[in-house]
């Protein structure tokens, strides 16, 4: 934060408040869902987690999407294991931006990943092996559409609002043109309107990694007991480089050598750079499923809602009804605010309600995920209107 | 060129000659070279290519020092094949920046490389294997040293110039502090005093690529009959995207399908960037040797003649006794100009006369490579000085 000498003097409230241990619940689909790519995919179940409770009205449920490699797991502990914290606990708990003394929040895993849903590495009823490489390719619509699902089973009619970073907020953009009565508010944070050609770039070279990777045989290692773990790894580490800035890398570790200040002229781990590399690729093969990092990629390169529209993403934004938030950092390098400001020009042009806060943040794209007192205050601010209009 | 319009106001001579076939020649050291390691290496020898002639006074040489992939063969075409192109070839040759008919001019492949030097693939005297693994770990400092052995042979005591980009820019620079006495003008082009920690990040996602390919077998891979072919084409498509500009990747590719415009739903190639990407993957890995691709990548992480000085660069440069001239490129993200500032800023604390450039160039780091006319007139203005001062 350049700017934490200003904020000391404004004391915002700590956000301490946790929601607790919370059990997974799950939700099953046996019709079809027909997607995007014209198959039809079914059954299938989503888990999900809740925290707060519905309303009367009905008026205070808030969704929150994930982005590459979270779950439904966005806040609290896990009955468990109290040490299994959400990846937005930072954001979602009792007195924190989404306060969930006043909101019913919403986490879900999404259809193809490995966190409990449907995904690859589920048994293809079809022939009662792992479905592999025949799962089919996903797109966030596809999501969307499931989500809405489950909302339907949930007996929400309507969302006060949509939410996700990087992701996520593509998820939350494409809620407000799919599903335009059915939320309020969608708050898109260090998105953008599609990926350039340098981000599918770096998503196809993690692609490859993974693919040629021989204990990845062509998608079915589940098969043959096999992980690709190193090219998982790998992918994750090229992914890593991508979600932090490079002055917050400068400053986290620069050149500092590992264990000792004088080069050992080889090639095992001597920068500590390297060290934290291999560490967040390695710890990260032994968690996630390939074929789910090659699926959710796949959604990322292919989101463009203004492909229909011959590239007018003002002409796909058209149909909006929702108010947006959409924030961006300045460091992210990943999303840059130009992609932001692109959607805030868009809905502009249909003159739909939109707020935009760019942040002064060093942590690149990661930092839709820190505790970031100023975008926290910014969230909980936003969040407090969405109260009041749901009369909460 | 975001100025071409003012350019072609200013017709420059068109760069078409060129110095023909060149027969590389070879030099051969007997005795050890003493690395920065602590190691001696030797007997070697160094491959290199002639281009102009020595003037009686032998003050018209200019060593031109590669990057990365490159090579000795920096200029003309190779006596077997009239499309074999150098990799500098606009810039040298007769009526060229680098003008052949002024300057006697000497590419060298560097120590280590796979291009006829001796390096990782050649035959290890002791055991009659290939080096492989058993290579050395090289420096920058390694190599110019190397190339000084190479000078004395060829009877030059000092050069007009030493000049390079990005690598072969830090070698040049490397001169200026190793030899101060034997260069009168250092061209550092797209250049860095010292790798940041996201250039040594991407650097160690390619030797991770590299060395968990099967077909690596520890580096003696020459042996086993095997290349590691996959990882050293992951490796060389992550440093692709580290040469092009964002922008220039958006102009060139941006999101367009290969053969269609609708999705086709898979994994196979959809966008050209991803296509494009894995043909320059799949080219390198034909020509490259993965050893050379991890000794080069590790020459660039420990380069740093700050370090031994606590890392104040103008100490570093206070032996300097030759000119500077620095260049840099506004869209080049590996190597940004501030990094080239930062060598300008040490020179003149120094009081060391110095030239700065910053050429506005969407290409990103291979903008040094291009056939940029602001460019080449800046480089061909600074040689004919350079040629002034020399008689020539």
């Amino acid at each position: 934060m350049r700017l934490a000498s200003e904020l000391v003097m404004a004391p915002i409230s700590p956000n301490t408040g946790s929601v607790g241990p919370i059990e997974p619940q799950t939700a099953d689909f046996s019709e079809p869902l027909r997607l995007a790519s014209g198959q039809s995919f079914g059954p299938y179940q989503l888990v999900y987690e809740t925290y707060g409770r519905l309303n009367q009205d009905r008026s205070n449920a808030v969704l929150i999407c994930h982005a590459l490699n979270a779950s439904h797991h966005v806040a609290g502990s896990r009955p468990d294991d109290p040490n299994a914290i959400g990846w937005w606990d930072n954001m979602v708990g009792p007195g924190k931006p989404v306060d969930t003394n006043r909101f019913f929040v919403i986490g879900v895993n999404n259809l193809g990943s490995c966190f409990g849903s449907t995904g690859p590495a589920s048994v293809n009823p079809m022939n009662g092996r792992p479905y592999g490489a025949d799962f089919p390719v996903i797109t966030v619509d596809d999501w969307v559409h499931a989500q809405a699902r489950l909302a339907d089973q949930l007996g929400i009619a309507q969302f006060a609002a949509v939410m996700g970073g990087s992701l996520g907020g593509m998820q939350a953009m494409q809620w407000s043109i799919a599903y335009p009565t059915r939320l309020r508010h969608a708050v898109v944070i260090a998105s953008t309107p599609r990926l350039s050609a340098q981000n599918i770039a770096f998503n196809e070279v993690a692609r490859r990694a993974i693919v040629s990777d021989p204990d990845f045989h062509g998608g079915h290692y589940y098969e043959k007991n096999t992980v690709p773990r190193t090219g998982l790894s790998v992918a994750r580490m090229i992914g890593h480089i991508t979600y932090l800035s490079d002055d917050d890398m400068a400053e986290k570790f620069g050149r500092q050598l590992r264990g000792s200040d004088q080069y050992r002229f080889g090639f095992d781990v001597e920068f500590e750079i390297e060290s934290y590399l291999r560490h967040q690729g390695e710890k990260f093969s032994t968690y996630f499923d390939a074929n789910t990092y090659l699926l959710i990629t796949r959604a990322l390169d292919y989101f463009d809602p203004a492909k229909d529209f011959s590239g007018d993403l003002s002409q796909a934004l058209s149909v909006v009804q929702c108010s947006s938030l959409l924030v961006s950092f300045t460091t992210d390098w990943r999303f840059p605010p130009e992609r932001s400001r692109e959607i805030v020009e868009a809905l502009l042009t249909q003159r739909k309600p939109v707020t935009y806060a760019e942040i002064d943040a060093p942590h690149g794209h990661d930092a839709f995920l820190m505790n970031d007192p100023r975008y926290h205050r910014l969230i909980g601010a936003y969040f407090d209107r969405i109260g009041q209009e749901a009369g909460v």
